[in-house]
């Protein structure tokens, strides 16, 4: 048995290794911070220009992380270790990883993995993107590249490496919790720590003063702003870091509303844009003491190539080696270099074989087959000046053809005169010389890749490039040459880099045929269905040697598939005990936080989909304790894999046990009265108050929606209790399990199951049940009505209260229940629940915005743009209406009489259009007997259709051939003013009869 | 050049150290602390029976040692590295100095030195006995045994070993400052830390809000109490230190009067024995988790002695073998050992030759020369039953005289009848047998060491002895055996140590008589003579080197005496710059901190020595920037040893420097205002309202002095001013140099010399000046009278507010100036002016209180106790009278005659002292020439002297002649009536003339 490893010596360990790495060594700081990124050695020290290279403990400490020293790896006070590099050192990952090293992690026998992590502190207008470092799905590290801090964009960027120290001793010594770990001289961790950490978490969320808590921070913050006053940075900051502590408190008190959080924040983050900006220019006073003479030296493209190349034509490779790019980026990259390409090579005028593109985490990969050595020779011909201010009628040239010619490198002699737009011009005939490929390549290689551009990007060295994530290595090889160019800071060559846990081996690409051999020997699948494939096949299996099947969704398979290099399936197992939690929580903690595929009993219940596209299912859980992780490498090192898996997931479902625990000791019911805590908006009052104005708009509501006797009484309850679940503790944990949670506490509390469902569909965009539904539509219209009264309606890109979502949630429902709903009436009816008034044009603007988002729903589910706006053009308040009427007219449209039919209507439409006045018609002025016709068959009709499209073109259909001959025989503009106005007046009538139906005006062919 | 250290290099080292040894390396806390001792991790840890080895390093804040980074070693935050041993491993001073080593400091090299240092922290009702470590005269460490946490007692106790880790790099890298010096990876300290000081120092001492900080400190204190009140002790024990921090802010910014202090103290120290209190019941109830096997084990004797001894006389040794005994102690211990072992000799009954005693600071010697072998053999005559109880009438034993014979181990034979008071007794001859010495020693030894007492004593091992200092072993030995004893966990041995700059080496002495040629050959001067005659040698010579001559004091010679064992003087100097310091702060500094000699020009203006002792100088300083150290050990590393102590005293220097330029800002009359934010007494009101009081008390005592004109307008500025320095920095600071400080400042705020010199003479006894006197009999009479009206005279041994002292501040200069002066009236005018009733009776109290002083300094100024009481029988009311009256009393009583003038005037005394009546005088009953001639002779005399002792003595001179007579022939006591009581009245009148001088019947002889 090795020897275990101490607390003490993993932070003795790591001090004397970034030590030697040239760190300075300092210490945690003197206030309670959330985390080291807190301390001035970071948060002053990244910013300005000056080198900054240190490494210190940190003690952190977040309220809301405290579980009474009950989780075996959750504490309000956790220990980082944090290094800040500064600038980035070119091989920060690599140092990391020998840092684990020296503590006795080996890689090959672990699961070590960069998982994305876009890392953001609001509280500080601080941003970087990086990882999480998972160990064996323990996260363990972030990985940070700062890009901002304090609202400062930095220059240059630092590296942020934070290790979790109770994480890592815990996987050290794989062990099940932290407590029995030794800390040091033969003391455990859980002596030193664990009666503190009980005593903290009671004080946190049980003792702690609200009023004295926000006391302290009125206070803080005072003398935050007083000693800015004096320019005094330091200890401004210190009183920034109390009032973070304050408001912590008072956050895992419960006493924090959402608005109320947006107003700390905005306070706090004021406060550190002005600490961090004045510490800029305390700096620059200084003439920056620490910057030395800058030593910046490009990568150096690695591997020698041979420089002369074959005229034959080549495979060509492009490589473009990166550090961890996110899933969502790595798909990005493919779709763009496959678009870009082809263009590319067009534009380049090469002439190629196949063309492929690869991605994987590590790698953007073109491979081109028979790539053209160089370009075509090619003749443009240029056109000059007219002729006759190009030569003299003796055909000699004149200035205009000297200059033209020799501007295009050609003899006055050789321009030629030719015709064109009836003009005479001369034209020039240029020849060029087909340039060689790699000339051509080395120019275009790095605005290629300049060209590939990510939703979040992120500078990293003096380069001041932004990508996803780091390039730190390119191959370009056309043949056996390397194509030199260099891009980023990294220079181009023929040395491509192995898997992660293999230590990332340099591999040296001979000619780029041999690259997909090299890869592939190296252990790479470079190919994404490939890899899926394989994570499919791997997954299948193994869930079937418990008798399982594993819930492989879409949506995780394409990101586990886009982690991973080399998958390889780790199924390890959880206790039976945490199958009680609900299937929800289960499922949301596997999925979202450890990527796990779930593993179920196969005689499952079929889940049902529901519009959203969310699996639901309220059936008893048929879940396995088992679930199925995708490990980055080969099957080296299984078993300590698994094992720190099951220790992860464990931790996590205890995690949520005690939350279930905790939370059961109430009724649902009884969390209701907290919710006066949580303030909804400072114009709008508490959540409770808007939980009270949903019970009258459902009252309201349910004689619209036509509730049966029972299902009103559901709705009812359901509306009193649907939002207390937002005092719980598993859902102020998992916000996105609201709702879910609400319906597995009701039926915990005896709540009927209707009552439970109503609750549990309140967050899906359609609700199944009648009673979901109407509290639904309660609570957005809630949310609309009130926030566009306290003046708080989207703006541009701006939604902060999804509001565009909640529209949608009021108008899809109507219409995928069917059930025809007046708007306004709704919108009337909610405003005068509110506490403040909602005016006339507030509530004419919220029917305006409800009307765009019915068009974008429409338009989304595929019915044609000219039909959804005919239709909502004459009726929007009824979104189920105009859903129907839609319905109908894109049918109508699609048949073939339907230009005649649409024609005919439209001139009756047309030549009235204009017409100021309404004409009345009078039958003793119907004087031809087209008109007399018409005018009889049109009063045979009824005139009325409640927004029915069918109705009225049926209508519109038997009227056609009398409108045909009306217009063949009738002239409409009579000189006659009797006769004009009396047959305006009868197509006004016929033209009318779209009202409240259709604009068909709208349509395409009008 | 050697490698210089980096601040990190010496934390790293350090840890390395400490966990080798065993202990838990931890992490600074998280909330602002004033000293590591603050960290949970001693605080609590220190409390119960449970072991615990800890060391982490501890940023500790105190604001008010801010200093805008421009003291070279002053910070208003500075880094602790703590360790905690606890039980005291028998041996933690050398661990401390092997840590030493470890850090690359070399004992030889340096000056090493534990100079007591009685640590205490009333606020959290802590304390315990050690020393300040100094290097080279620089204190590096705080080294205590604690003997109380929390208000509880430890047991066991702990020892602290507190760095101070910036004064280590500078004396490592015998730097001037800290600023250049490397923290590590090539950056500065200064870099680190330097503006974060300035920044801090500003907003402590100018910016922080005092009403914020204040409402911080009360927000804090109830959320402690919140905690405590749900046994939350570690978040209460957080509040504690915040309102540690909030109330250290307050104090730098001048905020906390005298008496606020004491109830913020009284808050903080009740919730900190709260916490304590609750952790040792938690520790109780966990069941003590980290005690483990007791490993009780004594600390074996060294050597090997013989056992078995020679029946001559020999000589003997006693070494008490100790760690560094305070310079006091040394000499208590002294004492106490040449006055107990001649009687402990004599109980043992011992002969013996020369004795003696010797102490130093690591040892307490005694030598006995020709110590008897062993006791004499002694007969005791032991009294029995009566004779005849004992034997019948035939001489035949009784039962009672067989117990006694059985009882005394004697034959009923050999008893004797003896007469007796009277009667007749039996006797028993009862022979015992001298005991061995040695067994008589090593019963005697254990119960001398413990009859050594201190004032202050401390625990530190499971014996629970308690002593000045650790006992660590004893040299016991009768010529070469070894007495075997065993006292305070330490068993006696013939090992002794050597000096601690070689390290103590063992010393092995083969026998008693070799003690003290091996105790010289290792380098320690026992006998104190010797080193004081050694001191004052080298320091005399070294003043001389550089023209000028050392100021020594006998206290500080004495002091210094008794912190060495081999005194080698090293000179060094100081900037000439600092010689613009006041001459009292630049030798208090010397003298009180750092324990130097000063050295002045030779043609130095003769210094005046007040009756109080204190050497006072309004001369212009002639002070030389050199100063004379008295290091331990020889003069290897002298030059270091130098330049270490130049370091020290230089930025002590530029601290009171510091202040004096900060302080000059300001005009002295400008202090005056802020007087009003320091307390006198909550009854009592403010210092400023203090002041203003002497002010009205001087107006009324200046007639009574009869101040000339300029006089009087001297003494009312200088009452006006004579507070105003409390509130300036340096008296804040050194409070020991408030006057002299408010005189320098006078001086340079323009005010005339003459009000300077009475503020400078304020708080001496005796005040050299008119003006100085009656601000100072003002400011004294104010305490007196409004704190006994407040109702706090002094009780017991309690004197808090130096009321004692007060007094004979109050009577002493009276007479030393020879005025006469009423106190009476006084305390009345005093009184009045006070802001609470003086009721008569306390009034009479505290007059009651001056004359017990007055009392006490006529007995210390050498007068009889006799004649002091007997003239203060008669007049205490003004001093100087009574003090002109003792003297005169005191050469009467020396008089030849003397014995014929009190016997004369005794008789008339005597005989007339038990009547109720007072009688007239009837000349016509004047019946023989005796009473006629007394009477006539009595009537040419005055009767009224004004306390006039020699006018009212003459006069009795004068009646001797005629009273002899008198009493020779005349019967006083007639049994006519007339006769009787004429002669009566007759006496009583010349009785009476004593009234109003003295009481003769007080007088010896009377």
């Amino acid at each position: 048995m090795t020897q275990k490893a101490s607390f003490q010596s993993i932070i003795l360990k790591l001090q004397n290794f970034w030590a030697a790495h040239g760190c300075l060594i300092t210490q945690p700081y003197y206030t309670q911070v959330g985390a080291g990124t807190m301390n001035p050695n970071t948060f002053l020290r990244v910013l300005g220009p000056e080198p900054w290279k240190v490494a210190y403990v940190e003690p952190s400490v977040r309220p809301d992380d405290g579980r009474y020293g009950e989780n075996p790896n959750r504490f309000q006070l956790h220990t980082q270790f944090q290094v800040i590099l500064k600038p980035d050192p070119g091989n920060p990952q690599e140092l990391y990883l020998e840092s684990l090293k020296a503590l006795g992690i080996d890689p090959r026998q672990h699961d070590i993995r960069f998982v994305e992590d876009n890392w953001e502190q609001p509280a500080i207008s601080a941003w970087g993107l990086g990882w999480e470092v998972w160990l064996d799905g323990q996260e363990i590290t972030q990985f940070t590249y700062f890009q901002q801090m304090g609202g400062v964009t930095l220059d240059p960027v630092s590296v942020e490496i934070t290790y979790g120290l109770e994480r890592i001793l815990i996987a050290l010594n794989n062990a099940k919790a932290i407590w029995n770990e030794e800390y040091g001289a033969g003391v455990t961790y859980g002596e030193i720590r664990r009666r503190e950490e009980f005593e903290h978490s009671k004080y946190y969320y049980e003792v702690a003063d609200i009023e004295r808590a926000r006391q302290m921070y009125d206070l803080f913050s005072a003398e935050a702003d007083a000693c800015l006053a004096q320019g005094l940075l330091v200890p401004a900051h210190d009183y920034i870091l109390k009032c973070n502590h304050a408001f912590n408190i008072l956050d895992a008190r419960g006493a924090i509303s959402i608005a109320e959080r947006q107003a700390f924040f905005r306070r706090i983050r004021e406060l550190a844009r002005r600490v961090a900006e004045g510490y800029e220019e305390q700096r620059k006073e200084l003439e920056y003491p620490l910057l030395k003479e800058s030593q910046t030296s490009k990568v150096k493209g690695q591997g020698e190539g041979r420089s002369t190349f074959d005229l034959r034509p080549a495979t060509f490779i492009l490589e473009i080696g990166v550090e961890e790019l996110p899933a969502g980026d790595v798909d990005s990259a493919y779709d763009q270099l496959r678009q870009r390409i082809p263009t590319l090579l067009n534009e380049l005028r090469l002439e190629h074989g196949e063309l492929r593109v690869f991605a994987t985490p590590r790698r953007l990969v073109v491979s081109i087959d028979s790539l053209s050595p160089n370009q075509p020779d090619r003749e443009d011909l240029v056109k000059g000046p007219p002729a006759d201010k190009a030569f003299d009628k003796a055909g000699i040239a004149l200035p205009a053809a000297m200059g033209f010619a020799k501007k295009n490198g050609v003899n006055t002699r050789d321009l030629e005169v030719r015709e064109e737009g009836g003009g005479k011009y001369v034209f020039a005939v240029v020849k060029q010389k087909g340039r060689p490929t790699p000339e051509v390549l080395a120019e275009a290689l790095p605005i290629l890749v300049e060209s590939i551009k990510f939703e979040k990007s992120m500078r990293w060295n003096d380069s001041a490039v932004s990508f996803s994530r780091p390039i730190r290595w390119y191959v370009a090889l056309l043949g056996d040459m390397i194509i030199p160019f260099e891009y980023a800071g990294v220079v181009s060559g023929n040395v491509s880099r192995g898997l992660r846990p293999y230590d990332s081996p340099e591999i040296k690409i001979p000619s780029a045929d041999q690259y997909f051999s090299a890869i592939r020997d190296a252990g790479i699948m470079l190919d994404k269905e490939e890899r899926k494939a394989s994570i499919v096949e791997q997954v299948k299996q193994a869930a079937s040697l418990v008798g399982g099947e594993a819930i492989i969704e879409e949506g995780l398979l394409n990101e586990v598939t886009n982690l991973v290099e080399t998958p390889t399936a780790i199924m390890g197992g959880f206790s039976d005990e945490s199958l009680s939690l609900p299937r929800d929580v289960l499922i949301s903690v596997m999925k979202k936080h450890q990527r796990y595929f779930p593993v179920e009993k196969k005689s499952k219940v079929e889940s049902q989909k529901s519009s959203d596209g969310a699996t639901f299912n309220l059936q008893p859980s048929t879940l396995l304790p088992h679930f199925i992780a995708i490990r980055n490498g080969d099957d080296i090192g299984a078993d300590t894999v698994r094992e720190g898996n099951e220790h992860v997931l464990g931790a996590r479902f205890a995690d949520a046990n005690f939350f279930v625990r905790e939370d059961v000791k109430l009724k649902l019911e009884e969390y209701r009265p907290q919710l006066s805590k949580l303030t909804f908006h400072t114009k709008l009052g508490s959540m409770l108050d808007k939980s009270e104005r949903i019970g009258k708009l459902v009252n309201d509501l349910i004689p619209i929606i036509r509730l049966e006797h029972d299902e009103a009484i559901f709705a009812r309850r359901a509306a009193y209790l649907m939002k207390a679940d937002l005092t719980t503790q598993m859902v102020t944990e998992m916000t996105s399990l609201q709702g879910v949670i609400g319906r597995e506490y009701a039926l915990r509390s005896g709540e009927q199951k209707d009552v439970a469902d109503a609750i549990g569909e309140q967050y899906r965009t359609v609700p199944r049940t009648k009673a979901g539904l109407v509290i639904a539509l309660a609570d957005r219209l809630d949310s609309l009505i009130g926030l566009f009264a306290a003046g708080l309606a989207p703006t541009g890109a701006k939604d902060p209260f999804g509001l565009r979502r909640a529209a949608i949630g009021v108008v899809q429902p109507l219409i995928e229940h069917d059930i025809d709903f007046d708007l306004a009436d709704a919108v009337r009816k909610s405003a005068k629940t509110q506490p403040i008034e909602v005016k006339q044009e507030v509530q004419k603007q919220i029917l305006d915005f409800l009307a765009g988002r019915l068009k974008v729903v429409l338009n989304e589910a595929g019915y044609r743009y000219d039909v959804v706006e005919a239709v909502l053009a004459e009726q929007s308040a009824s979104p189920a209406a105009s859903a129907r009427a839609v319905k109908q007219l894109q049918a109508w449209v699609g048949r073939q009489d339907w230009s005649t039919i649409l024609a005919g209507y439209a001139r009756c439409v047309r030549i009235t259009r204009d017409q100021k006045e309404t004409f009345k018609i009078k039958e003793k002025s119907l004087r031809e007997v087209e008109e007399t016709t018409l005018y009889e068959v049109f009063n045979l009709q009824p005139t009325s259709f409640h927004g029915d499209v069918d109705a009225f073109l049926k209508v519109v259909v038997k009227l056609i051939p009398s409108i045909t001959s009306f217009f063949e025989k009738i002239l409409v503009m009579a000189d006659e003013k009797e006769l004009r106005e009396n047959r305006l007046g009868l197509l006004q009538r016929i033209a009318g009869l779209a009202h409240g139906v259709a604009d068909l005006s709208k349509l395409e062919g009008f």
